[in-house]
């Protein structure tokens, strides 16, 4: 396994935190911020603590854990503890947790004194192998999903994984789904290799080739303009289902399980719109109804969901914009979708 | 007069409200919004109404006046508008506005959505010759300047002579400021130019000789890393004295006032470190205060203003960095000015 290389930015695998404090050793910085919650300053931060030593001219910036967290009230706290700390353009913030800590870190620095420095430490598997790389930031309004952010690269990326051991098998399990669509979008052989993986823990391999996926669509396309929509596959209608469950359900779905319904609904989609086969659109609904507990998607919230999709920044004109697939391991761009459309796919979901 | 290329935008200053109307017909945008204050909306959006016709498919956002208003609160504000007029990511956002309204416009428009088009139509002569040109955005936080931003440009700059005319003449000679620190640090030609000028309202060629010389240095340096910080001469003191007054004034200072104020104790500096002649000092001073009125900077200040100064987001490690001058017309970056320096130039305003 090897470091791989993004826009200008390297990927650490292999002693990775030992690598960090490298990176901070030799960065020049006038000081660093550690960025955690609850969860990643008890469990992940003692590792960085150790290779640290002595060296410990860094302040921490400790935030609830949770996606409804990731507002701009948190925000605004970071902005003013790195301002009372006063931290200037030669800091760097090191994001130690899930999406939320990198998303959310990220958008501060990429904005605090109009950029400063950095660097994701993703401790979930959601977060290494998606939320950490691709240079996308950004905090939630109104609970409107990452409505608000930048395109700004970290200056490194630092995955670890044994932080992934003492995760929960459902936080393990919301990775799983973001891995699941790299191979249904671009890599069928890859989506065979998962049919035939232990997906409760899934090996460093696994990983490391998700990330590489990831990371040739968005070195590609970094703001989004063509091939890096195939991430979308799923998560236009995952992203609704996501949003309308943190705003009702008292235990909100994890981003993976939204996501895993997304594909189901969009597969069925590409089965309706874009030639996908029928032997196809069973097997994905097999294999990924296998992993998820079924949710109860009420038809009476059906107009709602559709309302929230409109939002939806991927969307233009006031329509609906998906990416489907043409078979496993083959993505199409581009598909407006009406509404009736995405209905049916929602009550072929609550029919399954 | 011409118009001005800059960094992928250009600035246009005749007919200006006619090119930005077929900026708008030709851009193929969705849909447009104008930010307002309830000056422009009442003196200066008339003539845009009137230009676009029956062409209304935009939504009107008004903030109030006043740099206190630059805010993260109105920003939000700002946000929530576009998503509940459901701007997509081919809205274009049209600033029409002194400097808070273009820095918080660009600030939201640039950050929503990861990013949608902004332009400006300043209506002040300091965001003319300053704000609007060079793609900083930004707010306050805790009353620090610009503390929140990005660097992002816009499509393009619409500047119109007319605007100024019926603005009071305090407010034009906030913009003046700027254009004298435009002769002081790189141009001694437009310096005797504007000393020989009517400054109460100054003419279209002056202005367009400022933006012409602004716009230079940020093409070169879009980023700030070297000759951009030629423009803070007079910022290190002036943004001091201004966030000062802004928290304790019934009736703040305008920016152009505290950045007098800030040329004159930096213009000091110079004279104590980097070679600026007596009478050059002498001749800054004599200009600048026959121009505005003295302003009663209180000793017992100093503390509170140096502390302001070391958080200002120009300064590293601690230190508090200064733009200097050898000469009229000839700056020096990169200067650390400590405590005692700077609180004797403070002395030396409040000693005239």
């Amino acid at each position: 396994m090897k470091t791989i290389q993004s826009d200008n930015y390297p990927i650490f695998f292999e002693n990775s935190i030992a690598e960090l404090v490298n990176f901070i050793k030799n960065g020049n910085y006038s000081r660093f911020f550690i960025l955690t919650d609850e969860n990643t300053g008890a469990h992940c931060l003692p590792a960085i603590k150790a290779e640290l030593g002595d060296d410990d001219n860094y302040d921490l910036i400790e935030i609830p854990a949770g996606e409804e967290n990731k507002d701009i009230d948190y925000c605004i706290g970071i902005w003013r503890t790195l301002i009372d700390f006063a931290a200037d353009r030669k800091s760097l913030v090191v994001n130690l947790g899930g999406g939320v800590i990198s998303d959310m870190g990220g958008f501060a620095a990429s904005t605090y004194k109009r950029g400063i420095d950095f660097v994701h430490v993703p401790t979930t598997l959601l977060s290494q192998v998606d939320a950490s790389v691709g240079g996308k930031t950004g905090i939630d309004i109104n609970s409107i999903k990452n409505i608000i952010g930048t395109f700004t690269q970290p200056k490194a990326v630092f995955i670890n994984y044994n932080f992934l051991k003492t995760l929960p098998a459902r936080q393990i399990l919301s990775g799983t789904a973001e891995m699941l669509k790299h191979g249904l979008i671009v890599d069928a052989a890859y989506w065979e290799r998962l049919k035939a993986s232990d997906l409760s823990l899934p090996d460093e391999e696994l990983i490391y080739w998700s990330v590489e996926i990831k990371n040739k669509v968005v070195v590609e396309d970094p703001t989004e303009k063509g091939i890096r929509k195939a991430l979308n596959f799923g998560h236009t209608v995952g992203h609704a289902v996501e949003t309308n469950s943190l705003i009702n359900d008292s235990d909100p779905l994890t981003h993976g399980e939204a996501i895993a319904i997304g594909m189901i609904c969009e597969a069925y989609l590409s089965y309706k719109k874009t030639g996908l086969k029928k032997e196809e659109l069973d097997e994905i609904v097999a294999v990924i109804g296998g992993l998820y507990p079924k949710y109860p998607l009420a038809t009476a919230n059906f107009v709602t969901l559709c309302e929230i999709m409109l939002k939806d920044k991927k969307n233009q004109n006031g329509k609906i914009n998906c990416t489907l697939l043409e078979s496993i391991g083959k993505c199409t761009l581009d598909h407006i979708c009406t509404d009736a459309e995405l209905c049916e796919s929602l009550a072929f979901y609550a029919s399954l």
